[in-house]
């Protein structure tokens, strides 16, 4: 029997070993550091499942270490472990849609700056109509600055932001109910997420709003500036050292400080590279050049769009990849694959678009969205073929099928995802965690030499960040 | 340009069709009436996302095809499909736990008959515990019949089911609030199950709780008797041509009609043969032997017993296996992974019953539970790897890791489930639950001829629902 035991014992450790080595790369072995930092983190997760996740926490319905976040955000941030987590070297951040990265409350506060700016409302705001009705933004030279100071009493007319701020109804909240709409309309809360918008259709309509709402600011060329500033700078503070954001260019112009919609695309890049600039100047004079490497942009625009209009965006692409090569990562469409078109409505021009980098020797790989929503059989999964065929670098999202195979995949937001990672599984600590922060610097469209240096770079982070740990 | 798009259009169609042949064995070729039936039910199903799901339905919240079962059971029942995959030949149900299979209306009305049941609650039944309080059933001799005639008065008490039920207070419903209290605590409701018991931990309280109390009721052997036949003769009505329900073991007795626990295991035995014996004479009398082939028993205990205990089990389960080879079709072990015990902490005594089973020259194959609950390097995950080095031959649930590789799975109830599978994937038709079906009789444990002669009669079976289909 003792024998038989001992052969089971090693039968097992094999077959256990086997399995997770199935599940990484694991060719790398971790520092005596590394495994002591690991270790520190295992025994907190051990003892915040206890004392957080075994509490009763009254506004939260059955809390759990890996739970949505956006329900337990309250809870989450407060963990031993999200602090930890917050300061950990992510390596790079490569799914992020440029105008859902920054907080809306500081959109807002970047809003607020300009007295240009205007907003309307389709109806009358009042109690009831506060929950639904979306505002919009636009800037008006200072000489056709809006008469009309209150923004209830007038749909559709325009009225200067800060007035309609200063003015907003008592019985609303005032200046701070405004800002509460406002951010409302901008945001997705628990309740919608997981309750009245609990479906693909649903949360596509709400996020589609929210994307609306936020880009008629966006989109304003001195709040652009400002936003891509404040995405950068936060990015670095969560311990992101490059970025590849998805820009969206669907339309033509921004509106430049007077609201008039005039500014083409190439000026969106120059002034991205110039606040990029800004920002490693600053860096560097604080010595901390070595935290971030830089950013290149997705250049991205919507499945709705005909199949002949592609034509122009393509062109466009190329256009701006020669004349800012260091700035194009490469190209997708975006939207809801299970109402949009699929990508095999512009197979044509897609390839089209390859032939014409060779002619004008230029790369610009795609990154496709593909497999966005379960699904199978649906045209979200027949996305992932033809992002596949068509030669995707790698599948935003791509929860469809199983066909992936070793493509790498993205998902969004580093930050909430590394804690869910990490507090939801037992087999993943620092060391997987680590691994999946060399891929992102891996699978980013950095060229050779400066992925090797964002590596060197990260390596030089993560050592100090566990020797931090292990203090 | 058309030369690529003509080579594109190929590569896509050898890409899909190499993706689909991984998901299953597609070998065999379907026959013209196959594909006939199944283009039915695709027109149908597509139909029904309109007609059925795109309609509003007042008591159901986001009501789509896929969805969970309980919550959309009244309107999931009333559909074409459904119906039509009421009547299609489902082989074999390979995952049933005998107490929760009977519909629990039916086991009431069972109980309902036998005067010498007693009901008892632990508090007084009130508007406000009725909702938690949780009955106890006993048999008694007449002589011992209880002279309290009323429940709520009487905590503790023993009262006869039918006085009981007679005389159950007005204000909480009378006779048919005192069915409708009954029920409830026999059964999982939609709000329990995605709502308030949203937990593996909480839904497993609720688990137990309704297996207590309907056990209380189906180890009455003359319940037992009844409930047996419901369930084979649901079974077959469903469509399903052979079972192999789990039975628990853990209690050591049964009660006799007179309420003394002293009914052995091999007695359940013996009625259940009994009752398989009459089903299949009645279906011979009807001209309907074809329908069913039969059922085996897998033997079953809890993961709460200590490892010395479970020897008696495994000794018990090898002398029954001796006695009637043709019932016990194999082993399990089973309750809540994340609560009690993993499945290496009985390795010595499984071992051994592994070595008892070769000297006594039979074989019980290993059917274990493993990985029911979602997780990663838990116990529920561990003992995915224990089923497997133990050699099991069917993983009930297997969800956890992904180690499982080419093992058979198992689910619970093919009903709802098959309607799930078919409303929830564009990819699956009626060719694919056909394999399903053929693989629920490859991974029965029926003997090798009983098997040949199983698929045969489904076969025919099969033939003959498809042409109704078609017509």
């Amino acid at each position: 029997m003792t024998d038989t035991l001992e052969q089971y014992a090693k039968a097992r450790e094999a077959l256990i070993a086997e399995d997770r080595r199935l599940r990484r790369d694991s060719s790398r072995e971790p520092s005596e550091d590394e495994l002591k930092a690991d270790k520190v983190v295992r025994d907190i997760r051990a003892a915040e499942a206890v004392s957080v996740w075994g509490a009763e926490h009254p506004d939260i319905p059955h809390p759990f270490p890996g739970m949505e976040f956006l329900t337990g955000k309250s809870v989450i941030v407060k963990t031993e472990i999200f602090k930890i987590l917050s300061k950990m070297p992510k390596g790079g951040l490569l799914h992020a849609h440029l105008d859902a990265t920054v907080d809306v409350k500081c959109l807002l506060s970047l809003a607020y700056k300009h007295p240009a700016l205007h907003i309307r409302v389709p109806d009358a705001v009042n109690a009831t109509s506060v929950h639904t009705v979306l505002p919009e933004f636009k800037a008006f030279p200072k000489q056709a600055y809006s008469e009309v100071h209150e923004l209830s009493q007038s749909p559709m007319q325009w009225v200067q932001l800060s007035k309609a701020r200063d003015n907003f109804p008592a019985d609303l909240g005032g200046a701070q109910g405004f800002d509460k709409w406002l951010t409302a309309s901008m945001m997705i809360n628990p309740s919608e997420a997981y309750g009245t918008h609990n479906t693909v259709a649903k949360i596509w309509q709400k996020f589609t709003n929210t994307f609306s709402v936020a880009s008629c600011l966006t989109r304003y060329a001195p709040i652009f500036r400002d936003y891509v500033k404040e995405f950068l700078l936060t990015s670095i503070a969560d311990g992101i050292s490059y970025v590849e954001p998805r820009i969206n260019f669907r339309h033509r112009f921004m509106d430049d400080v007077d609201g008039n919609e005039c500014v083409p695309h190439r000026e969106w890049l120059v002034m991205f590279d110039e606040v990029l600039k800004e920002v490693k100047e600053d860096l560097q004079k604080q010595g901390r050049e070595a935290e971030f490497i830089g950013a290149k942009i997705i250049y991205t625009t919507l499945r709705f769009i005909t199949p002949e209009e592609l034509t122009w965006y393509t062109e466009d692409c190329i256009a701006l990849k020669k004349e800012f090569p260091h700035l194009i990562a490469g190209f997708d469409l975006v939207g809801n694959e299970n109402e949009l078109k699929p990508l095999i409505d512009y197979l044509e021009p897609l390839l089209q678009f390859r032939e014409r980098q060779k002619e004008e020797g230029v790369e610009i790989p795609f990154l496709f969205h593909a497999g966005e929503t379960f699904g199978d059989g649906t045209e979200a999964d027949m996305n992932m073929y033809d992002a596949i065929l068509l030669g995707t670098k790698r599948i935003g999202h791509g929860k469809a099928s199983q066909i992936n195979g070793n493509l790498p995949r993205t998902g969004n937001c580093f930050g909430s995802v590394s804690n869910i990672v990490l507090v939801s599984s037992e087999v993943t600590g620092l060391v997987q965690l680590a691994e999946v922060a060399r891929d992102s610097i891996k699978y980013s469209m950095l060229e050779p030499e400066e992925k090797q240096r964002a590596l060197e770079s990260w390596e030089r982070q993560w050592a100090k960040f566990v020797k931090n740990v292990v203090a």
